[in-house]
């Protein structure tokens, strides 16, 4: 058996997830199918990082043992061959230890939450963002983000589903950035929480619209309880962007 | 009667084009609708350019007379609300003198065509970019560019159904520049002929495949024969951009 390292790029709109589902296309069966149109075998994806319906990935790493000698240009070429039509694309391709993990050997996950802050509807970018219609100040966002940086315990952020064994987690980054009509949340951190990223989004959306202060992030941190938070932000603006080895 | 002058995005995935047609929906008939449904009359919409099936708009300007009084603000909020689900959006809109006219007063117009220049198939933007899977070479595309620029007769580069009264245009800007995996390239002029920029972008991807010198660019200009022009690159990548009054 070989052990392959995948990159892949998804549009997550088509998706229920990463992760298959008895109930709707994932990205993971996607993949799936297509090794084993390619080699005859029946193998098991692993992800770096499981998202959600309709979140989307720039820069997804997954690995996949495959019996079969192949190249790994050739195993790509014939991946993106057979995912057609499928917005699934493998970027990269290499043979990587036996013991690399997709998801075990991963340091480090970023991922890019994206908001069209503007008035007019969407146009090209339906499911691809968040659109907010009122003004957002990036600055004040920014700022109120910073207080989530560091060890935590992130309950107030965290999915009643999320099956991680302790809410605690280290936040490396929470970057807020205005870019035009667009604005941008970069965050980083070893791992996260089911909805952390879209958790943390949907307070700080509050604090630029003017709602809440940095005070009522800490507040609501401290709080440790998920009633505390307004919303989440839709799966439609989260971009998977990288994992780290 | 007041005239209105509109700010216009659209996607251009559903569209048979900007102008009415008989068989399939344009983006002018979905304005034309939506004006119609606000104010009960029928309005005509005149467009700084008139753009090809699957072609898109960043910043289209039209206009249109409309006698019931109505704000400007008012008027690009109902318009919107109507367009719905159609992928276009009225993203500005003001008074106009009488006089002014998106097509005729307009005194310059800029596309840009967005090239994806990898071998990985498209995910998110299908549609919305041309795919070219062997490298190019985007400053050599750029130096070859520079040979069309000025006044010259563009037959060579002219649809066969193009209806302007002479094939004599004078280009003022066609940039081509690399942003990672992208190549753009921005074109200005006063006006175009039908499918010009199309056709140059054709002619110079075959300047950055290699086959093609800047010596071939500027032959193929001075035969003023359409035979000469290897293929048109197709309406996914071109984007109207701007019109200037």
């Amino acid at each position: 058996m070989t052990r392959f390292s995948l990159l892949v790029e998804f549009d997550g709109r088509p998706f229920m997830g990463w992760q298959r589902q008895a109930h709707g296309p994932s990205v993971q069966q996607a993949l799936e199918e297509a090794v084993q149109a390619v080699t005859g075998e029946q193998a098991v994806l692993h992800a770096a990082g499981r998202t959600d319906a309709g979140v989307h990935a720039l820069g997804m790493r997954a690995h996949v043992d495959i019996g079969k000698p192949i190249e790994p240009f050739r195993l790509s070429e014939a991946l993106n061959a057979l995912l057609r039509p499928a917005p699934v694309a493998v970027l990269a391709c290499e043979v990587v230890p036996d013991d690399w993990h997709a998801r075990f050997s991963c340091r480090g996950r970023a991922y890019e939450y994206r908001i069209l802050n503007r008035r007019a509807p969407l146009t090209f970018e339906k499911g691809l963002v968040w659109q907010v219609g009122r003004p957002l100040d990036a600055a004040a966002m920014h700022g109120a983000a910073q207080r989530l940086i560091g060890r935590h315990d992130f309950t107030t952020f965290r999915s009643a589903h999320c099956q991680s064994e302790s809410p605690i987690k280290s936040l490396d980054r929470l970057e807020v950035v205005r870019e035009g009509e667009r604005v941008l949340i970069r965050a980083a951190a070893r791992s996260f929480l089911h909805h952390q990223v879209r958790s943390m989004v949907g307070a700080l959306a509050q604090v630029g619209l003017g709602r809440w202060t940095a005070d009522d992030v800490t507040a609501a941190l401290e709080a440790r309880d998920r009633q505390r938070l307004p919303l989440n932000a839709p799966p439609d603006g989260l971009f998977f962007v990288d994992a780290i080895y």
